[in-house]
């Protein structure tokens, strides 16, 4: 590939050019794109062009929150029909009932080398003797990063293996790439105490053993939380339940004990309708890495009946987000962070509890959609509006909520 | 929100002006896009806009597989530094070492509705009875899709509940929604035979109850796949491993022997270096539904030490993608596909071959960058190039892979 | 050890006396049992005697089944205090509202080789091929047993492996061993067959690498059931709510909801209180092996607010049980099985019922325990009858269930 | 039932005599046993009697662990015919090579009750609130118990729901019971701190909401140890693997790899091919409760080859065991326990590391049972000593073991 390592529009078109000649494409729609190639250095090599997905805007959803209050719009950069309107009309129903409350239970990112040894003995000594170095693990990383602080170090010992899970807070990043560099330099430290790693017992050692979760999706991270643990809770009178999500509380209920029911039997992690359509399609407008929504799409959501009509709440257990690095700075990303109040100090938290608000939103307006076609009347409404057909490509077929809308 | 329902750019425009006003933002960015509102119809509604992700090209991968041969390039849409070239790092010491052979094992796609009835016993001998109506189910199928084939029913009885999982062949579509329209109809059909559903024992219907996996991580479709489910492999001579990802057959195998052992204690779905990347990646380039990275980032990456150097493979699970339907017709995706040789007859079958063939190769290489760091050579070389500094931004903290290969 | 292979009391007398003096240890209450070691041949080796467990009567609990009606007293071994009296309040009260539905949902025994190839494309070839054979392997299997019917093999191919999932009904024996031997004759039938492992793809074979999930743990065993799947349920009204589990209905669908939501938190396989109380207490009473309490102690518990009261579920997803075989025989376990009519053809099912009879029934009892301790009426009646002291050993400390009924 | 509350041995006659009538069974074998119905207050309710549960004794093995050195022979309760041969195989191996390294690497009982408020925000804030007052509630705890330590208190915000997860360390006792008596007062002790939980935001409170993962088996608790978790490993000779196992290095590590690639597709909690038989059959010796074999069966075995031979560990996440309390005061349990030296102070630590060092040597026989069993030699073998045949009886039926062992 040409213009390897150079960051300029001119490298990228040289770049372009090779891939059409190698691939015999046009790629005419990568000629042109918005994005200014000298700021992508530590966003991705080999640019050739951009890929837009389209951008549509949800609500407005009252919060009520510790990081987040008043009416909010949230832009969702999907290709799913039917996401952003659902996720509008549950939005909807939260803010006549009074809001969303929101909360930021945590904030850790993990990082998690290994260290193996000759045997378990010597594990289980370096295991012991590593958490006396609290102290000197926090200096080591102090020296790397004014951003990232230690909270704490857990040795898991796996046979002759000691995985030290490192937790840490990230300000307003994300902060894998941070904490890797901290943990590497807390490493270093490590490795030249003689006293916790005698030459003849140390083995190997590997900056990552996978117990830290990242880029994984892990019972452990469900359990404990990774990155911004967050949650969000309403309580939706009867008569909102009925006029905006067009189904009755009992119906509701019932639905939700089938959802939950479900998810245990088939081992879902979290237990939800489809949180990860909220985490993906803000995720993606956001700047955040898409590829965490393998890890960050997990929720609970929990609906109770009450008195009055239902409590809701979802909490998603591990949001690895930030409003500060990866694709952040893009143009487009940046504004819409803008947009919702998501830049300055604190603004990860906001981010996270407004994307807790939005997924409990569209997880109601699913279940709603998904029992208030009712096998009665839904048969009835459905053969009326919808007549069998044969389709002729797949987005034309009608989503769940389309059907049951109709 | 103004222009509510209207697939046009003035719409759009009007909708935008509308959003910078009750926002008080100026979201200038927003202002052009590349996508054609009367085209977006299935995609999304209350289109403002789209976000630009940058696409660097990785590879050339060498494939041997049984749904694509020769050499491939693959576009990535990402904003973390490093992947396009640890991606084709591995891709290179893949075709060094002769290709990839790929494998398609098989594709199905899953809905999964509920039938609630009165006590259990009713459940059970619904469970039974449906099971005789297969034949009636694949013609009310054919009736909705011509793409969707019903390959088989199976009830699940829980309580008093049976969760009857359809799974179907669906072309070359992901075919969330199209399953969706086919099973709903076919669920009309029963709930038309009374010696079925007779009234007074059926209380509930609802479309889909999570045991389809749908939007979800779940440990079921690991075990069984949902989607698409395909694998690769590949023998490297040691040559390559010490040349081209700088580490030794045996320090290769520890590392995964690692990282396997933690992602076991973690209670990881699957067990891989981070094969989400690739599948973000790509998804994005290529018009997928980017919320399915959520269920379709589980990876089973394998490694042996062979007499000769290393044995690796990397099976995919369950992936949801297609290569018509949701985004796939948005222009840049577009060309993407075709790209890759991925539009006609049989090409989501080829797409899944190429993303397994470059997770395969990313792995290999993450694996080797954490480990060839060895904690003796790595800690000289990385003090002499990277000294310790204070960061001052997230962006400019090298990555684990710049880390140890520096 | 002395006596090698002999399974006489003469042989048991020897090597007990050799196990004094090695151990120095007097060992006066294994000099008697009532086991004849003589008909251990199947059982143990090395043997010195026995541990009683001592043996309690749960019920009755009334019946209304698919395999078992009218009221049944269970045996339950255990040293747990409290497991026999909540399981007999749970018991009558179930009794009280009509008595449990039960019902035997699937019964298949797993047993699953691997067989290795050189690369993936071998072992897709083989996966592919291997499904032509069905009959072919079902009259290996005929060869070896009389009992085992196989019911379908499902090829899973992992990297250049594939794991071949036999599953077979194996009348009432639980069929561990059984299937073992069947499915190796099977295998070597493949074995033989040179146009489905040519010798120079095939590298290994192994009769069972962990896809059966047999001794295990795992999430496939509980979505697709591994031995026999079984489910009860009932309809409890308010008054039984109150007079016999002493709580409400409101208070125990929320003691449910909570129970469930922690479930899912946690990553625990299933959703339940205590249902592994009951399968260990049964399974030991009658001769099942011990051991698979770990993979058949997950249950699915589902409780239901109801306008009369509440509806309650429990589905054990995969019980590993046998009326024949095993410790069956030995002459209390086998007593009390027939004390249950638990012996004969059918049996397992049956015993199987009563089984999720009585975890239905426990849950019940515990969750209520749980919660009727309702914090303000229960501090007072826990400082009047059990005034704060100092324990002399865990086994005055009371249970949850004693300190909430006291 | 007759002599309700009595624990005397007329009682237990009178019972028993009482169920004979009632369920038409002679129930003979039940007449006699060597438990003292005095004793057993804690243990059962309703005792009719004892089943008798055949002990063997494997090893020895040879302990080179922090709390165990020296040869050990370990008493197993079983009716798994090879389970006690198999084990004493592997010890034989592990003995040989020098002996077993075993650690306890933590111990800590959990009990994690719910607190319920009325809406998210008031969850938040006891949840930091509750956090101060962690000195509280040890002085409440130690009024309780003197064997009992609260070690930490870790808040779970979930909704509006607060699981408050209290970790202990209970001396030699398993100490679920201990630990319940001590968290619920603790709790007493909270509910009556009014800044804590104001009377209008407090809704409800249960003693246990599953977060603890008693009598559970869940991710969680392998992430992060319930009980104690206990390692052992050993470093094996190619000649010891050759002539005690029967196999070699690189077959035993190929059969591991397979069964470590099954358990990670069957999303097995930890990896392991029978850590459960080894725990159930001392469990069941010790007099520990039986129902812990669910949450307690857990293991990571890890095999790695080296340049000598293999290196093998096995590590068991939490065994929930203790040496006092429970049945362990029966008299052949507690002779049994005494015959490994398991009685007194940090016995229960012993007691662990025994079970982890017969669990890793018979996870090493049965793997090579399963490998050794290599499709050429062992179809000769196995055609030449165990001619095709009919079963009679599942107990007749050879196990994997002896199939290729034979």
């Amino acid at each position: 590939m040409p213009a390897r390592g150079l960051y300029t529009e001119a490298a990228r078109l040289r770049r372009l050019s090779w891939l059409r000649s190698v691939t015999r494409s046009a790629l005419d729609s990568l000629q042109h794109t918005r994005l200014d190639a000298d700021k992508l250095t530590g966003n991705i090599e080999g640019l050739v062009g951009a890929v837009e997905i389209p951008v549509g805007v949800a609500g407005p959803l009252l919060f009520r929150g510790t990081n987040v209050q008043g009416e909010v719009y949230a832009p969702m950069a999907t290709t799913e029909g039917a996401l952003v309107s659902s996720a509008t009309r549950g939005a909807l129903a939260v803010t006549m009932a009074g809001g969303a409350d929101t909360h930021v239970v945590s904030q850790a990112m993990t990082r998690a080398p290994v260290f193996a040894f000759s045997r378990l003995a010597g594990a289980g000594r370096f295991a012991s003797a590593v958490l006396q170095h609290l102290g000197d693990l926090r200096t080591a990383v102090r020296q790397v990063s004014g951003h990232a602080v230690l909270l704490s170090i857990e040795p898991v010992v796996l046979g002759r293996t000691v995985h030290l899970r490192f937790r840490y807070t990230t300000g307003d990043a994300a902060g894998q790439n941070m904490t890797t560099a901290c943990t590497w330099h807390a490493c270093q430290w490590i490795l030249e105490q003689s006293h916790l790693v005698a030459d003849d017992e140390l083995e190997s050692f590997m900056i990552e053993g996978n117990t830290s979760g990242d880029k994984k999706a892990s019972a452990q991270a469900v359990a404990e939380g990774r990155g911004i643990r967050v949650a969000a809770d309403c309580l939706l009178p009867t008569g909102v339940v009925e006029r905006v999500l067009r189904t009755t509380p009992d119906e509701l209920v019932t639905g939700y004990q089938h959802i939950t029911a479900g998810a245990v039997h088939s081992g879902v992690l979290g237990s939800h309708a489809n949180t990860a359509n909220i985490v993906a399609a803000i995720f993606a407008a956001t700047g955040q890495d898409i590829a965490c929504v393998h890890e960050s799409g997990v929720g609970q959501f929990i609906l109770e009946r009450t008195p009055e009509g239902v409590y809701a709440s979802m909490t998603l257990p591990g949001l690895a987000l930030g409003t500060v690095g990866g694709g952040t700075h893009l143009p487009t990303q940046h504004e819409l962070l803008e947009m919702m109040g998501c830049t300055g100090q604190g603004s990860a938290a906001r981010l996270a509890e407004i994307i807790a608000g939005f997924a409990l939103a569209l997880d109601l307006s699913t279940v709603s959609a998904a029992v208030s076609g009712h096998f009665a009347s839904a048969h009835e409404r459905l053969g009326r509006n919808r007549p069998p057909r044969r389709d002729d490509a797949e987005d034309q077929v009608p989503t769940v909520t389309e059907l049951v809308e109709s």
